[in-house]
């Protein structure tokens, strides 16, 4: 058994990361790590888990570097010093924050304003989607697993880029997403008062994913790409769908879209391709992604739909496959190929 | 006090017209009339209004013919027949449908796929934005409601594109809708359990509401536009959020586009321009209509935000609004100004 | 026109105050109080209603002495030391929260733990619910609204604890709320991630609205009455449903109960008794009040169930419903008498 | 592997179940048995779940004869039919419906108003709560799983009565209860617009859980037990609380009551008693019961609280524990511990 130290467990990310971790059959739970929920049981934090004894501690280098796995479910801007002490003692690390996931200091520096504390690391993580970087991740120690929108929008991309079959600029991403994925945070904004029965944009032009959706996208795509997204808020809990227009290029037919996507994903256990838009319920409580595929070619505009589950394909889910890829386990073990629904 | 008869009184548009029309300090209801409906009290189909004793009737033209002000609230093809009983007897229409929007028989055909019943009615109604075609109405005596995506997206592009500082072409709206825009009947679709924490894309590429904007932009615009429409069915009773997507032509700045619709909304008592993107729970429960305007210079992209209650501003509350300009009342008369949030 | 003074605007009862005064034919506001709010536009916190330029001050006792009337919507304890300074200044004072409901000092002291630091105020107050107390309110200048919770369920029992067709002692109320009224605070338990998709209840055994539902069933019944309260959070912003549990008195039969009610809300513009089960949503946007009887006579068990909006009925309608009674208005002014289903 | 046949697999406690069977380590699915669904594939009628190639099948009563194991899930009363084409052919049977669940013809016969079709069947079923009657269980072919309403009360109830210290008589059970519960069928009273934002009590003193309740605790308890029972309705997807108003002995103590609780489930891994009122979220997901005794000795009432996931321990993840004991493997097996919050 792998020994695994969730350091952030407090958060609902880390809550899935513990709640995978139990079920998984070669890893377990060695540690958790929390700060404002240090001292606490489990219980207090998550009371739908089992082991609800077990202690949440405050981050010590030392017992985490002890751990094969470590798992950093942190805000963003928190990862890099416990990383930093990690790194080169002995663990593997996914990180599910967003730290790690951009390539240069440059575009760090552009996308937060502000330099990056430790420029070197930018370019050395494995950029954890599974399903276009196995072979990265297979043969890293340090992963940086993917935002939820980026998921959703570079799974549905990401081959047509690659492929050439649309042009990798002026692509647009309009995402709609559950309120996990803000965490567990008190906000106004957060409040079922404000959330219930009603929806909205938010950092409209400004949120940093969209240099991440970029990043990735030239990574499979070998030139640049440019992306328009806004994301929404809508009044459920779990589940991201994107709704993305892109141009095809010239003499594009659906069937090669669709066949674009199809080889890409030919032997991946978690993605599929759908005839019709999918449901954000049809994936929420598994690690799978839904993508249609949908062709106005009168106009010239393609859309794509993507759809996953944002604390799980988005989040836990994703950081577990990586995990399983980097120790050479089942990419599917320990991780749920079916959902909620209702 | 005006007559006033509302045809189809037990759906959710219907229900709003008698709340609106109970309220009105110039109209009051002649009669109501539903047809799965008819022999039921008021009270059996909507216990949340007064009067609850008011008898449903089956439609008669000549009841109707005697009434001051009829509206029509039927499902899509439902309306023409009894407008056709009506024309010329005296009353005014008001449909709520879709059987009038369109304004040719060939774009009528394209956009249902079959022949109007009714050809040469097209183009005789005024159609019912009264910010943008207050003249058309106030001097017609039937008006064709827009729907409640053409409305949100109209009011946000129709300025814009009438000043020409966006481009008619290749415009992208991208749409969330509450439940009840969908209406009340029994289908697996509209179901708790299928609606409830899941949001989907529906009628992608073919939803009967994109030609309604094609249309109404070039009435305002004097040339033509094409529409991209994906509408989205989110959790929630009520309210639509469009996010739409244009290309500024060369040399708009934001302020001019800022300039563009406040100089058409100047004198408008329901249209307001924010500075941020506006939430639906804003606007439910009033006639209001909130637009945002977000601009990405580098890339040549704007982001409109036009958020509206489905059921009033985008249904029963501008039908009232088109009948008080029809009857020279005031233009607010019975409408409410101030949502219901939370 | 009656000058009035909303101290407390910016929570969601305030809100609802500025929206009843706004629409209300003889009242306007002439003032909005708010603490950490002073100093916004009213747009910043209720962006739902119109005149959002309307400025918010701190509390001013000789600017609310100048009004006709003033409304206090503040949390508990907070009400007691403005109302000081505003008593026999000439304004008439509704006060929405629970600091002058209880009639004795030792009641109160029991309730809350601690004594009242103005005891001679209590008993002076009248208690407002204008179905039960009409003449109180109408000779007063000081109205204590009641909770939400007791409005429901003192709506429901009180004809029949007076008639004594019911015993007055054994009561069980079991009621569900929406989140509106636990208020805005930003609170863990207020998240739309721990509210949505789940049921609760809290302050079990130990809510303060149980003393309140005995003082004012006593009022009504003239002998003691105890009642078991159990308040649940249910996921919805609005409406609170009582479901009570009753013992009759011997050879009291369903048209006795039926009669109590029936008798006692004749002339009751807003309370109406149904022949089936209510649903929040019937009352929700309305001033309206619902409850159904139903008598398990082989076991001697009277269920009751009482459904308002705790918005309206439970808070702003009703201090309104005072207020019309306090200054000789027809009792319905300014309130909707029809809700907003969907 | 146990052969599984799923005979109701496409309703939502049939999804579970082929959810709960594909992933349990004994069983495997060997057939999918719907009626209106028979000849679709998997997918469309669970599109949530893998292997969606599956074909549903109609009714045969020799291939489930060949299973080890078969599962009713079907409305009421259409279990009786096929469970008596099985009987004593050699498959085990768990019924989740409501068929075989009361213990003689004439309790059957005072509860649904009618007489039994196979009246000799009555009490040769066990009774599937695994918590209170495993050896019935482990030593019977056939189990008739209990109702989502009857699990939750009987669990907090059960031991009480068993050791007298709470009365059997004059029980009341408040209960709430998430929309899956009634089921997949159209019907006005399950659409988004009515359940959304509302809630109501329905079937109230006629349900049919309410003689199951009775039955159960009598078996428990050893003499008559009498229960009022009031459903109701949340908007909610999942999840039931039940809320039990109940009269301890004389000299009970809050001790007493904890302790019984506490023994009867020392060894239940799927039972706990929590210090707080449980909330449902805690169990969704689980196959977890999580109870909560507060107790008013002044006044002599005992209030209880359950809370369940009526799809899981109310359902499907019971059915699954019970024929976990009839095939003698781990009571645990295949089901889930841990829940999803959010």
């Amino acid at each position: 058994m792998l020994s695994t130290v969730i350091v952030g467990a407090s958060g609902y990310a880390g809550g899935e990361l513990v709640r995978l971790v139990d079920g998984h059959p070669s890893m377990e739970v060695a540690g958790l790590v929390g700060h404002a929920s240090a001292g606490k049981r489990l219980s207090e934090v998550h009371p739908q888990l089992s082991g609800g004894d077990r202690l949440l501690v405050e981050f010590d280098a030392d017992a985490c570097a002890d751990a094969d796995l470590v798992f950093l479910a942190l805000p963003h801007g928190a990862s890099t010093q416990p990383a930093l002490e990690l790194l080169g003692r002995g663990s593997k690390i996914v990180d599910l924050g967003s730290d790690f996931r951009l390539d240069t200091p440059g575009r760090y520096a552009a996308a937060y304003g502000a330099d990056h504390p430790a420029p070197d690391q930018l370019g050395t993580w494995a950029y954890g989607i599974p399903e276009l970087f196995a072979t990265d991740i297979a043969t890293s120690d340090r992963v940086a697993a993917p935002g939820c929108y980026p998921t959703s929008a570079v799974l549905a991309l990401g081959p047509l880029v690659a492929d050439s079959v649309v042009s990798a600029e002026g692509l647009i991403v309009d995402s709609m997403s559950g309120v996990s994925g803000a965490g567990r945070s008190l906000a106004e904004g957060l409040l079922f008062g404000t959330v219930d029965e009603s929806v909205k944009a938010y950092k409209v032009l400004e949120h940093r994913h969209q240099p991440e959706m970029e990043r990735a996208l030239e990574a499979v795509g070998g030139q640049p790409a440019t992306v328009t997204f806004t994301p929404h808020l809508v009044p459920m809990q779990r589940g991201i769908l994107s709704t993305i227009y892109a141009t095809p290029t010239d003499g594009t037919t659906l069937a090669d879209l669709e066949e674009s996507l199809d080889k890409a994903y030919a032997g991946s256990p978690f993605v599929s391709r759908l005839d019709t838009p999918p449901e954000t319920r049809w994936v929420v409580g598994s690690n799978n992604a839904h993508i249609s595929i949908h062709l106005d070619a009168d106009r010239g505009v393609l859309i794509l739909m993507s759809a996953i589950d944002n604390l799980l394909k988005g989040a836990a889910g994703q950081a577990v496959q990586c995990a399983n890829l980097m120790f050479g386990l089942d990419e599917t073990a320990g991780l749920p190929r079916e959902g909620w629904m209702p």
